[in-house]
């Protein structure tokens, strides 16, 4: 009895590995959020598909360790990886309850590297990832998150910077970060990485504060060696400045 | 004229994407540290090899963007992700000096998601990835950072806790965090994952401050949240805590 916690990578492709590959495959059923599943729907058109919508998420990991119990071999998909603001750890938490059942966590490309990847190399030297969701943290801490990252020189990677109905949440974060750094501070955006309408662009933090992030953005600020050239966002890692 | 910087994700094997994979099988040439060639030398037997020795980055570097501007297809390989601790910006900086080569990044799943798995989900909430290498950083910005990310309750992931050179580098850390968090902080360490003699297991605070790590170990070091579950590391997100 096994579920397995597979991370999609970005988009669900090119961008998969092949272990993740392997763990779909072999599953008699794949279980996740609808938009998710949508993503493997063509690859993988015989299997039995289960999809649960947002918000759901509990429901959605009792669903899938509950099939596990039944002896069948599941496969619960996330975005990215399953790691990083994903299900691993709500399965995990849930799992005591379910104890024969063996879950593994299959990692995949995150929004972190898969967008860093996108706009060059900005996350080379220490990073703090944030999420900017507020729908289970509280927003002091994420603000004492932000603040404590700059003021130790971090570069920052924030994840969920916006959605319906939280517009202004990457506006908030900018404002808290612009009290310890420079408007002039390089940042970047990407968006869809991995999907159609893929976007990936530079921009100072002064205009990141009014930039309409969506839920697919990834948004990165650089820390104070970050520089932009031509399109791309590139933080040393300091080979060059060691031998100058 | 192209110069691909691919990651391998860890152990080069079924963690590769197959994005990685097809940059590796269309590549004349694939450029990397000695130990990263090794990885593919099995795999890709009829292709040119050219390998460095560690502390060689800059010639690394030069020798791949060399090879790109006479017309040939080149794959530059790194452990995991090219853009954490990574040859992506060296290559980027350098770049500039060798303008018709076209540089894309190729993400790789990252040894802070690859060893979060193996741990079970340390990672499913805000953290802050530090290398411990002072090599290229002065070590007061690593007990800054170290400081600043324990005080805002990330959870740590740290990269290069030790070397030959550097064998104290993971208990000067953890001194620190000592400073902030309690010795019963559950923490978690991942050795050689994707290859032989994998490993990953769980300790505290005190532990890890004696542990003897090496330079294919990352370290984990909690957040207040996290717990030991079995043999598994566990951050919540928050999902059940909402519901109760």
């Amino acid at each position: 009895m096994s579920l397995l916690i597979v991370g999609l990578g970005p988009g669900a492709g090119a961008g998969m590995t092949a272990q993740a590959r392997e763990a779909l495959e072999a599953a008699d059923v794949i279980v996740g959020y609808t938009a998710y599943v949508d993503l493997v729907r063509k690859e993988f058109p015989c299997k039995e598909l289960v999809t649960t919508p947002m918000r759901k998420e509990v429901e959605r990991c009792r669903t899938a360790l509950g099939r596990a119990t039944q002896g069948e071999e599941v496969a619960m998909i996330c975005s990215g990886d399953p790691g990083v603001y994903g299900m691993a750890s709500l399965v995990l938490e849930l799992a005591d309850e379910y104890p024969p059942v063996d879950v593994e966590v299959v990692p995949g490309v995150t929004a972190a590297t898969a967008g860093a990847a996108l706009l060059g190399a900005p996350l080379t030297h220490d990073f703090a990832v944030i999420s900017l969701s507020d729908l289970l943290t509280p927003w002091d801490d994420i603000e004492r998150r932000l603040r404590m990252a700059a003021r130790a020189n971090f570069v920052l990677c924030l994840y969920n910077p916006a959605s319906h109905k939280r517009p202004h949440h990457l506006r908030h974060a900018c404002d808290i970060l612009l009290e310890e750094l420079p408007a002039s501070r390089p940042c970047g955006i990407a968006r869809n990485v991995g999907r159609s309408k893929e976007e990936a662009r530079t921009l100072t933090l002064g205009e990141l504060r009014a930039f309409e992030a969506d839920m697919f953005t990834t948004a990165f600020v650089g820390n104070a060696s970050t520089y932009v050239s031509g399109n791309r966002l590139v933080t040393p890692r300091g080979y060059l400045q060691r031998e100058a």
